[in-house]
Order: C-alpha cells, then structure tokens, then sequence
C-alpha cells in the first residue's frame, strides 16, 4: 500500500484566516487573500506589526479550532481506503501547538489513529512515497515525491505537480 | 552522512526509575531493576496495582526531569560529528508529554536542533539508516537497521545487533 504523507497548516487546516482574523482583532484591518497572492503576511502588513504576526504562531490558541481546508476530510478519507496515511506536520517549531493539533486532528480527521500523526521539524525524515504541502522547501530531501498544495504565499513557485484544492488532489490520486 | 533516528523512553531517558520511583511512593515497595528481566512493569506488581500503573504514563509530570541514560549525551555527541541525528519518540500515545519532553530535549541535548526532534506513533514512518530503541516492533516496517537497545523488559529478545549500553553503541558506529 502507498503512503501519503499530508502537512496541516494551509493543507488541511487554515492557518491564514485566523492571521486574518486575529490581525483584524488587532489593528482592525481586515488583510485579503488577494493581497496576499505571492506574498508572505510580513510583506503586507506595516513594518511596526510584523513583530505581533511573528508572536501569533507562539501564542498558545493559535492552533486551537481552526477551520478545516474544504474537501480535505471527505477526500482524505476516500485516499485512506486506497493509502497509508500520515498526518506530518512541522510542529516543533512551535511547542504551544502541540496538544491543540493533536486535539484539532482528534476533532476533525476521527479515522486517521495517533499512530499516524507527526510532530516534525525537518521533513526529510518522513519516510513516504507522496508528501502534499504547501513548503516546496519540504520537499528537498524528502524521497518520494512532493505534491505542492497552492496557498497565497507560493502561487508565484514553480513545482509539478502543483495542486490547487482537494478536489484536485482528488483527480491526482484517486 | 548517514542518519541515526534514536528513541527517547528507555534510550536517553530513565522512564524505568520515574515508574519504580513513583511505585514506591505509592505502595510502599522499591521494585528492583533483577525483578523486572524479562518482564513488564504489570507482571510483578499486584493486579490490582496495575491500572495505576497505566495511569502513570498519561499523568502530567510522568515524562518532566527524567533521568538521563548513562554516556549517552557524551556519545550522541560525538555521533553528531559522523552522523545526523534525530531523536524520534512515540510520544503521541501520551499528550501529556508533548512539552515536557520537548523541554528535556533542550535541557539535555541543546546540541540537537528542534528540526530534528520528532514525535511519531508508527515508525515505519522514520526514514534513516539506523534506529537505536529498545522496543523491536518498531523495527518492522523501518527500511534501515534497527539497533536494539537492552532494557529490562527485552533480555529475553532475540536481535542483531543489539547494544547494551552507550559505550557499546560508540564501539559499534563511531
């Protein structure tokens, strides 16, 4: 059986809208994802405020209830009847996400067991024959081979295969 | 360079001490390490000891300030300079572990960066050429060669290589 190897953040579970959110909570502008396309959040905010948008991904909640990326469970679960699936994500970097993605997993993706969860840093060491992430930097050592999951910051990359949504995941795999 | 994936529990870290440690302070009787041969914590307790047991290793605290495994900071060390190395612990199983053993890892192995920590279930997910642990069933499923380390429980293994200790991992990579 093949195994495909998914990150979280801008895959499955949407780490930008609550940037957008909580940086409108703050400073009370709401930032657009077409603002965004090629950019990272650091190059569209004020100089004065990337330094709050650094400190969000070390607040603990951060990771807690984020919304899920659509399709990603139906589709995830229709490649888990044909795939061994891993959920991988670099987590280390950011020890206050911990217990909230592995609660937020539990919540959401109930068919994947804690056997199949993975707390990283560098994904190099995921042993898999397929890993679909938004990070082409991801991809550099990793083995098998490497799937772009587009998302604001990287539309401007270049990498095939490149897939947009789930639904393309979908076509890809299924 | 070749890579080494190395287990926390029973490798680098006395979780057998914690265990016998809180027995006592429990129960009232020091467990010997000559007792538990061959053996798992449950089979020389009283079976009515045995859920509290289990109940140690979801408890917050069980995995903070363990002890370190004799020569094996000195060693890993020194393997660092000949191999990259990756510490990868099944600590899914016990979310209440999460911070505490990313914490010991600062505290004890500051030369190991955070990218190559790695929280897992399932093994087979480790692509590296070596793993150090002490349960061999992580060894089914791991494409590179497991090294078994000896803990009281696995004496009566059968498995090569097998290393007793951090002196006898030096002699066998360094």
């Amino acid at each position: 059986m093949k195994r495909i190897a998914i990150d979280m953040d801008e895959v499955i579970a949407d780490a930008y809208l609550r940037i957008i959110d909580w940086y409108e909570r703050d400073f009370s502008r709401r930032i657009s994802l077409e603002e965004l396309q090629g950019k990272s959040f650091i190059d569209v905010v004020l100089p004065e405020h990337r330094g709050k948008i650094r400190e969000y991904l070390h607040t603990d909640g951060f990771f807690k209830d984020m919304a899920v990326i659509p399709d990603s469970q139906e589709v995830i679960f229709e490649l888990s009847k044909k795939y061994e699936i891993f959920i991988t994500t670099a987590a280390m970097e950011f020890p206050t996400s911990f217990v909230h993605k592995y609660e937020w997993m539990k919540a959401h993706f109930p068919f994947i067991p804690w056997t199949h969860i993975v707390f990283c840093g560098d994904k190099s060491i995921i042993h898999a024959d397929y890993l679909i992430d938004d990070r082409s930097r991801h991809f550099k050592g990793f083995t098998g081979q490497g799937i772009l999951f587009t998302s604001p910051h990287n539309v401007h990359e270049t990498w095939t295969p490149r897939v947009n949504n789930w639904q393309e995941v979908a076509a890809l795999l299924l």
